[in-house]
């Protein structure tokens, strides 16, 4: 998506460790026009699936998929994050390892919100390894929900979760995929 | 509003110790339809306030901030919750202690993300004692911003944070205004 690719060349900042920062329009400070472009973008590529849930994790996935689930006129639903493992049989959970900080979290959604005949449509703002989307399918899997779709923001494409995924036959949807991170020199996938 | 209001004793859950459960449609399982009405209503309140951005905090204030900000067509800013007090100058801060996880959080916001210039809307699903929203106006002022109004989805009237804020001269929107909750019975302000 040409208008976020831009912006990320414009207003990101590549730190040490392949870090890409992208706190001032899409993460932390949120640019909504560009946010409801993206939204359309993931609307338009999914209109047919039928999308009944839009599935996100705590912070930084939930202000895309609301405007994603708002424009298919679905709940969205995220999943909190928690540090122990402990969870009762109310909740459907998943281990997630996060990257970033360094550490084992468990993820967390309530039985009652989705269904076994839930099309689900997974949101997230990043995806490097996989981690958290992994997390997400499982949680969906747990209770024989399909996983629809699979719409991400930014893609690091060399960390290979993406094509883990779309090996695996997932229709997998990132709205821009870096491919190399070097120095401080950005390079899109084609 | 009525609509929220009949939602909340349609599909609100009263727990002891005066915690209202709205997971199931306004909180963690977030019904688009009814959140796209309440952001309606907050951006028809303040449509004169010349609101630059909205601010809220993390995760539960996301969805709706993110819907107020963009009927408005303007940034939406999220304060990050951390446990550590100490946060370098590049960040505006404020101590904030959460009733609901009995823990002193200090809340974060990068300083670039807001402008002595802005006309800032807070926004946040609950208002019991005040502790976020206060917060967030300390954040707002420590830059010499303006806050415009304060926007929320449910305050809980008889713990007093609402009233002392309406006392102080802040423009106060709350969907929903519970004076009562006793044995499960709800009762709303008139």
């Amino acid at each position: 998506m040409k208008v976020l690719e831009d912006q990320i060349l414009k207003r990101g900042k590549v730190l040490p460790g392949n870090i890409l920062k992208v706190g001032s329009f899409l993460n932390q400070n949120i640019d909504t026009k560009l946010l409801s472009e993206m939204a359309d973008e993931i609307y338009n590529h999914y209109i047919d699936k039928k999308i009944t849930k839009v599935l996100t994790v705590e912070s930084s996935g939930i202000a895309l998929a609301v405007m994603v689930a708002s424009k298919f006129s679905v709940d969205m639903v995220f999943a909190k994050k928690t540090q122990t493992a402990n969870v009762d049989g109310e909740l459907l959970s998943a281990p997630c390892y996060s990257f970033t900080h360094k550490k084992q979290n468990t993820l967390i959604v309530p039985k009652d919100y989705l269904d076994s005949n839930d099309s689900v449509l997974i949101v997230d703002d990043f995806l490097a390894n996989g981690e958290a989307v992994n997390a997400l399918i499982k949680i969906v899997k747990s209770i024989d929900a399909k996983v629809s779709g699979i719409a991400i923001s930014i893609e690091k494409g060399f960390q290979g979760g993406g094509d883990k995924l779309r090996s695996e036959g997932y229709d997998l949807l990132s709205l821009a995929v870096i491919d190399e991170m070097n120095e401080g020199k950005i390079v899109f996938r084609k």
